[in-house]
């Protein structure tokens, strides 16, 4: 059968299928941002990410020590989404001929200041030849309090629907990086036109990791029902928590936020900004979930906005435009 | 700067100097087999490793479950060296769009026979697009008791330098392979001559980390001062346990353990079986040392030679004939 067929996330759950767990260590396996672990009184959370170049990075208009900093954030992202912190990371590096050694120093330092701005400790990894291009794969340790963890399955009907930051300017950032260099590749001499966008290109070249959210809901003392961060986009990841709580979910269009950038450059592109936040992905902002009680709480969040709440399952995971027709969320994955 | 100028093992050293640490968790960094970080009274042990076609492995002759299978006990081995057990493991895999679900199926099926047999859960990963070929990345957690822990760096003058199972053959065993693969190129109705081998082509494609060295070890009260997989070849990594102790090391050439099939395809192929046992790599055996006091116990240890002691630094890495010169030891690595 071809891979295409089932898609990235039939291929996961199919292989999902066949794993049984062993160990009482094993708090939570498969199926969230992190796997949680018991070591003695406290959780430790495992995530792993791997990026590709030609699939998830192209070096034409990637900085290496961006994508330093990136290969190392989007793993720390996935532990805030668990509620717990990182603090021991890996990284495995399959590097071909043509890269020198002061490239690798480059990518390198780009994940030790992600290290340092997140007090991440690099601890280990491997690096060896590659026959094609440059892989990168990082392996992050975090910790939270075994009562602290949050997972994608607590969310419940009433609950609030909330947002870190905004949603869709890493996807803008990287239709404009890919329309420059198609502009450049045709014409060498031809200057990059990317002043006045400098949000977008830098959520997609550097995103930033959600520290500050999760300081944020500790400080306020409100533990989310259930978090996850986007990675793949709201719609494919607000899925997921439905799936995951057996629940529905009504989104609000007029809610979503975006950002100014994103929305100008989706206008000079004729691309609607609101597909960049639903299916976009890559933007690393936290999508969480809390009772309706905290409600008038939420400015305390920090940078967060209510987008919508969870319903019965039955009702469904719509986007619901302030006129017109719901319209059923879908979910993305490579094919 | 060329990579290939400073080394693979040049690299990571240049690599790690850059690196700083913060978090008290952090007990190890980088610089042994596995990672080690306090949590509450226990000791975590996080390995990582990447496998990537053309480099690790030829899927010409490498069956994809085996591959799987060894893709997972690699990291294992590295989790048994620090004298500590696998329990949660995360993969990544990079899949090209040759690969159908079958292909992806029997892989993993691999890593779940390695995780059932070593008594580990796979509790997460992701699964992405890949331009070329397969590339698997695995990352493993371990645990240990705090007072167990071993590391490279603990050898001491005199102790006994002890070694598991026998070496070189899956070295051997991959040049028989090559070598069929041409033969086979040349002319695809040829039989491959693979009979009576099986020993060294089952070390290759399917080794085994020694789960059960650590288990006879812990039976016998033991715990090694120093100790190493053998991933790079048993100078390369004789060499990491000098390096890291501050000592020397005076390996007796006639006691290293070199199998049947090894010697034989050696032979067959005018090939020295001693450079496959030095420089071969791949036989995921485990090099430790213990107080010369433990001399008559060795035997209790399970299937162990005693190949040499440990000396002072200035007495060198040294390889010892029977008749003739001492050799120094050298270090491989990719360039």
């Amino acid at each position: 059968m071809n891979i295409s067929e089932l898609g990235e996330f039939g291929l996961i759950d199919r292989l999902a299928k066949k794993i049984q767990l062993r160990n009482a260590s094993t708090v939570k396996g498969v199926g969230d941002d992190a796997a949680v672990v018991a070591s003695g009184s406290a959780r430790s959370l495992l995530a792993t990410d791997m990026l590709l170049e030609g699939i998830h990075f192209d070096l034409t208009y990637v900085p290496l020590k961006h994508l330093g900093y990136k290969a190392a954030v989007v793993n720390f992202s996935d532990i805030y989404a668990m509620n717990g912190f990182p603090k021991q990371m890996v990284v495995s590096l399959g590097i071909s001929k043509r890269f020198s050694v002061e490239n690798i120093e480059e990518l390198y330092d780009g994940m030790l200041l992600a290290c340092e701005r997140h007090g991440v400790d690099m601890v280990g990894g491997d690096t060896s030849a590659s026959l094609t291009g440059l892989t990168i794969g990082v392996s992050v340790l975090g910790e939270c309090e075994p009562d602290k963890v949050v997972y994608r399955s607590g969310a419940k009907p009433t609950d609030l629907i909330c947002i870190t930051g905004s949603l869709g300017s890493a996807y803008m950032g990287l239709l404009l990086l890919e329309r420059e260099k198609k502009v450049f590749e045709a014409n060498p001499d031809a200057a990059p036109q990317l002043a006045g966008y400098e949000q977008i290109i830098g959520q997609y070249l550097k995103p930033e990791a959600n520290r500050d959210a999760i300081l944020n809901l500790r400080e306020a003392g409100v533990t989310p029902t259930a978090m996850i961060d986007i990675s793949d986009g709201l719609a494919s990841d607000m899925l997921q928590i439905c799936k995951q709580s057996g629940v529905g979910a009504h989104l609000y269009l007029d809610k979503i936020p975006i950002a100014r950038q994103c929305l100008d450059m989706a206008k000079e592109m004729n691309f609607d900004a609101v597909t960049a936040a639903l299916n976009g992905g890559e933007d690393y902002e936290l999508l969480f979930t809390v009772p309706l009680s905290l409600h008038d709480r939420v400015k305390d969040f920090g940078r967060v906005d209510v987008i919508g709440h969870i319903v019965e399952a039955e009702k469904g995971a719509l986007l619901i435009p302030p006129n017109g027709e719901p319209v059923r969320l879908q979910a993305q994955g490579f094919r």
